[in-house]
């Protein structure tokens, strides 16, 4: 079943380009480091990022996408309006997404949540442990009781999004902060799930434990009973 | 307290000076008949329609309405964006906002829920039935089991917006049809409430309980915790 | 993958052998029915009923069960209290719990939802439509706009639930009123659904579109990603 | 407003009497600081405890309160059903809840939640910050970003509670954990909220914030708009 889930990993992909350091972690990309590890898993996996054309998300892509992955962070101004329309339209027809980290300020997913996403944020080797608070949930299969991150970037909140409709991981910091970071939001026939770590400075996405829940996201966010929806002027049916 | 809660009602205002028909039925416009039910009742009112300076929200206009009342149909896209955008701020920012009926296809609508907030419509006259399913919510006071409008654009189910936090009223119409006709959201600091009846040809909201409802429900998203936040960059905590 | 999935089919079992009209449309019990559609999708289906010992529900059995089934309505109260403790900590350990028609007032329901689940209800053949309101859920896969039955008792709002984490499907009924007839609760690692149709006196669960929503429901509920908690008294992790 | 809102605070009132260590922190008990405090910020208050006849809660009681406040520990098992029954069917009917601590693992809260209520916990004086996450809820009126204890009980998740209506409070702690601190639910009219702080050896709920807290919450919690259901066996309506 996972071989027929069709991935589409999209990335900024700029911050590994022109920062040695980042480059030195993800030689690849994000992205390469994510294909990799998801068609390991199964997956059909392909790669999109900002600078090819049409920030390489055809409508011929887009149709042959069951699920996005979604990481940006520099660059979300460039992010052309009328491809994250696309990209909405498609999560509303059932498309999956899942975003990454700094995605949280990326257009696609202000626009899907309908509000600023805005946090706390702090850049200096926070320990992070991921709790899991939803046990039971697909998206947890195979974790312990928390995921622990030696370094990340700290997020806090209050994180500017509606209430998660499940929330399934609440991260702690030793700096003293909690960030609500793993959330389960449904717009249209599409699922979406935010996934805090992953800061491009550090090797976040070539945690085991990441992977997974990345993985285990992709297979929760399946698209599997979509239909064509009746809207508009409609007669009146027979008593 | 009601008086100190300071109401905009918001009314595209085209369909009264157009239509005769309409015109009867709101010879003040629908902010007319509102404003004057919402005074009565001891609020702070003052309205703003489409075609003044600035749709009639103008900065201190904003700054000083605790909730807005939200009603458009024919000419959703000549409300200017940045307007929206202000609307939109000050939303997160704390002020309540009740939509109506059409107004599910307003811009501001449709930024905050994150959907495309489409459904089925007819005008044949249905009867409307609005059921209490949340019994206790503040909403619902004063109100009975039910609510009956003898005439109502039926409007139908599958409606394209989130689970709603809290769902309120679910109605039901002769020709075969439901619809979640009372919807509650947070975003960010701001409650809304989406209620349903209101056609411009039929006299809605000369009702008593449906001016009950849109006053219980102005009580409800007036603000009062409201907070400016701390977000951005943050040192770490005392141990 | 189907075929993996343990189904146990509770039924009270009382109505079929009392009443000859009952008999007649359920000759093995509701139970029965519901086994042979099951089977016939390809679950591993057993049954059990209220007057085998232990109510046919083992601790055996409620080790072997991925997702109940459960029906009853006239003898809810000699439903064994023990018996109810066992199915409702399997329930919290991750088993999947469907909850059929008059099981709204089973003490596992009231238990696992901590509301009266009471509402209207009125025997006289009321025409029932139930519109799917979460298109894209799983449990509509295969379900049109809306399922129609000819004749089914009504039941009526206000439903005395929590709020359902989500709402898939909302009934209309002829005489007037509405219901939500579709709910989906976590509770624990489990998962439930309550389905609303199905009243003795009639076929509804002869209904292949009803057999379809169940056989989603189980497929839904079936519990992926179970685990040992780790709970009580617990050291302080290494910083 | 506030002087109109009648508080029951039910305390087991057992800690106090037999720990001298207790005793000096809260020589009134529990119930007794807390009525202080909420009397001083104009409720009409009364006390309850487990040792008195009907555990201070008769019918007369019941009937009279608006909200109650509940503490127990030590002795949940000794509170009697038939009162957990009656205080049950007051919040169903619209009585507000606002559980304290180790309440958790009352009766009424898992009767009302419908779960196990299970958590990590430990006794070493972690330092607690209880982090607003709902900012714009008035449960967190006069509350800053958060909420720092310098010595607390350590609860952990995974919490066993049904996924909160709206999450108020989460909870950091020194040694690495995390918790859903303040949860709100409804329950038929009645809203309860829990709120984590509060172990008996501690001063905390001498703590003004934790009183602002406490005090919201009855102000949150009290019922505007209950009303008697109509339920049972009705006639369709006019069409």
């Amino acid at each position: 079943m996972t071989a027929n889930i069709r991935v589409t990993i999209w990335n900024e992909y700029r911050h590994e380009r022109r920062s040695p350091e980042v480059a030195k972690i993800y030689p690849e990309g994000i992205h390469g480091t994510l294909a990799k590890a998801l068609s390991e898993k199964g997956f059909t996996v392909r790669t999109a990022t900002l600078d090819e054309p049409e920030h390489g998300l055809t409508d011929e892509v887009l149709e042959n996408t069951d699920v996005m992955i979604w990481w940006g962070h520099m660059a979300h101004p460039e992010v052309r309006d009328e491809i994250v329309q696309k990209v909405y339209q498609r999560v509303l027809d059932g498309m999956g997404l899942v975003v990454l980290h700094s995605g949280h300020f990326s257009k696609i997913f202000k626009k899907l949540l309908g509000t600023d996403c805005d946090l706390k944020w702090r850049e200096t080797n926070d320990k992070e442990r991921l709790w899991v608070v939803a046990p039971g949930h697909p998206i947890t299969e195979g974790i312990g009781d928390y995921i622990e991150l030696e370094h990340e970037e700290m997020y806090g909140e209050p994180f500017g999004i509606p209430t998660p409709e499940t929330l399934v991981f609440v991260s702690w910091f030793t700096g003293g902060e909690v960030f609500r970071s793993g959330c389960c939001y449904t717009r249209g026939q599409g699922k979406i799930f935010y996934f805090r770590p992953g800061h491009e400075t550090l090797p976040t996405y070539h945690n085991p434990e990441i992977q997974l829940v990345i993985s285990n996201a992709v297979r929760w966010a399946n698209p599997t009973a979509t239909r064509k929806l009746i809207r508009g002027n409609t007669p009146a049916l027979e008593k």
